[in-house]
């Protein structure tokens, strides 16, 4: 499914069917390669490593599963806020891969260490800089509880290091972007800029993310680079915010994977002034550029759900509070009723009703508003006057549907993101790993 | 999909692809009929009728949906534990249809009221008595949101009065069991017996149920009937237990429906001695053989989920309390991934293990073993050691699938069961309403 991404914020909008991607622009500090190690055994690229030189400041947040991936319990475990690298690999989760999988990332993190402090002895400025292995991250995604296939990706770490690219064109962004992902039909990346004081940031996000995607707390994998100088605790502040109105609302099929991570590497070279504060103003058109970039790529992830034909926007306005607004969006969000009914282009609005109704939050059914899209289809308890299945069908046939809530009871909101429930997503998941 | 019940208590059993219906046996003091309003257009039965002459003890729960059916309304308004009728129709479940619904529903109540009375004054004691509107209750199953046909419905009143049968051979027991289906493919029926002092009791029960079906407190629709002469009170109590780990431990698709009762009638045509107390020795078999009648309808509920084509038990044990089992259960039941890889007869435990992880419960992963049948899978945080593909992939081939998770971390267990998740689950669920 490719929708036109530009027309992602205007929900109400035909979506053409023609993707666009923005591009991404160099980040200064980052070096970026990626390679095959044929764990797919089709060639494909499935390892992509991203270098920081001088370093970076680093923020993370990670799954809230009890059960995660030995990537994401190593950087759990070296908490660093200022890094030098990070690996990511495809096509294997290394979850529930016991001490061997633990083992394994430990070896590809040695040689990983050993390789880049190889290059860094090599560096033009000829000062040789020792790359330690706590100084690096990893992430992984793919299928849970396969051996994990540290030797391949250890074999190709050489490779992986010399191919590091300081200039990174949109191509290269592709590259690296297409390396991490599973069932993704495309890359998902995104681009933006502000300003802090003076100097001009940019922002380069990639993600990756299709099925078994409800993050909470955090979310599939988004690795985000700036050129920005902001300490990581900042960094870390603002990171948690905008993924908590983006990332976080965001669902495909309610499940959330042992993998999820969010990630900000931050190099420093725009060299704004220093930040003492996180209420600083000059962050705020950054967090807002950056609120712009994660919205962006979790509706990609969206757009890209597994089977997905329809993006849909779920807003619940005029709720007592934001839990209860998030709470009802996401039982109408998760729904495989509302979402069945959505793929079969059926304005079934009987089944918001049901969703609303199961999140067990006190809502007063007399006061429920719905509309999809601009119809108003149910008020005081009923189907509304002006109800017309006619025009309803036809705003059913668009790429993009809106779904709005209004309970009437105070003015907190919430907008979720998803996705229809297709045939194809069953066919996907039935047969994943054959 | 139509399995050997009396293999249904024995997952493990290859199913036969034969059904087999128990044979209900009539209860004294009960009469039944069923006719068609053509609610459905195609001349179906949609309107089953339950009359106690004499009237029954009652005792009855609902959704927890916050938005509930005007039927729901009407029987919780009335608080009756003494009744004389249960009427229930299906294709309109006469929610969201606003005053217009409720008033509907109240001229059925008067005109059914109306018959019965007249009914009872041609009774051959020739003692007429006033059949009142409170003393009527009402279910109704089917679409959300649209106008609740009430004339149609209220113009068969005089023939369903007609039509009701004191001896209820299987076949009135079936007709009645059919004309409050949706989707259902068939009717699910339930008999048990058992003594209470020296007295025979029987119980015969049915149920409906296909999509929308994850109880909490009460369940989609299931109505029992006995001969045994209980309080309501007690009723009530019992129901409520049994249904806690039958009826509640059920899951097709994780949705909530907004017109879920179960109800249980009492004749006291048994005449057995009086129950002065709830923990009475005389109840205890009574209330083993509610369990096995409300366990075996709950499973043919299951069976029978939409698009179901395998039956799964999902046993969680070694929990620290019942809450985390159910929890845990409950996660893995509803994960649309671990439902698509059954379906896919894939050996995915790994979904499992990312399951286990959402449910945000503190499990201990190196503690957990996983089984697939009798074959374990995954135990110290990895695959097992005797791991098989080969025989959990004829394993995965059978109709009944056992998943059994030891947390390893207390005594505790809950049951859950569900079904897989097909492509004709979409196909039902997309084109509902065409």
């Amino acid at each position: 499914m490719t929708l036109n991404l530009k027309n992602l914020l205007n929900p109400k909008v035909k979506m053409s069917k023609m993707g666009e991607f923005q591009e991404l622009q160099p980040i200064e500090g980052l070096e970026i390669s990626a390679v095959s190690a044929d764990l797919y055994g089709d060639g494909r690229d499935d390892l992509a490593l991203f270098y920081f030189r001088e370093g970076a400041n680093f923020a993370g947040v990670y799954t809230s599963s009890k059960v995660t991936s030995a990537s994401i319990n190593w950087n759990l475990k070296i908490r660093r806020n200022f890094v030098k690298a990070l690996m990511v690999n495809t096509q294997n989760a290394n979850t529930f891969t016991g001490i061997k999988g633990a083992q394994g990332l430990k070896e590809i993190a040695h040689a990983l260490s050993k390789s880049l402090t190889l290059k860094s002895s090599q560096s033009p400025k000829g000062v040789s800089e020792v790359v330690k292995i706590t100084d690096l991250l990893f992430a992984s995604t793919g299928v849970i509880g396969e051996e994990f296939p540290h030797l391949k990706i250890k074999n190709r770490i050489p490779e992986l290091v010399k191919k590091l690219k300081t200039e990174q064109n949109k191509y290269v962004w592709f590259k690296a972007a297409s390396a991490i992902m599973t069932t993704d039909t495309r890359p998902k990346v995104a681009y933006e800029e502000c300003k802090i004081g003076n100097k001009l940031i940019k922002i380069s996000g990639i993600a990756k993310g299709s099925g078994m995607i409800q993050p909470n707390m955090a979310t599939m994998l988004s690795f985000i680079f700036t050129n920005a100088n902001i300490p990581s605790v900042f960094l870390k502040s603002i990171l948690k915010k905008v993924i908590s109105t983006t990332f976080n609302s965001i669902t495909v099929d309610s499940d959330t994977s042992t993998n999820d991570m969010v990630g900000i590497f931050a190099t420093g070279k725009a060299k704004n002034s220093k930040i003492y504060n996180v209420l600083d103003p000059k962050l705020q058109d950054f967090e807002k550029a950056l609120h712009r970039l994660t919205l962006n790529l979790a509706k990609q992830i969206v757009v890209d759900g597994e089977g997905a034909k329809k993006f849909i926007t779920v807003n619940v306005i005029g709720a007592r509070s934001t839990s209860m607004a998030k709470n009802i969006a996401f039982s109408i969000a998760n729904s495989p009723l509302v979402k069945t009914a959505i793929a079969g282009e059926d304005p079934n609005w009987g089944r918001i009703v049901m969703a609303i109704g199961k999140s067990g939050e006190n809502v007063i059914a007399n006061k429920i508003q719905i509309k999809i899209g601009n119809h108003l289809v149910a008020e005081q308890s009923k189907v509304a006057k002006d109800y017309n299945e006619k025009d309803l069908k036809d705003y059913m046939k668009w790429d993009s549907i809106e779904l709005e809530i209004n309970l009437n009871l105070g003015s907190a909101n919430y907008t979720v993101y998803t996705c229809d429930f297709t045939n194809e997503y069953i066919n996907i998941n039935a047969d994943y790993r054959n």
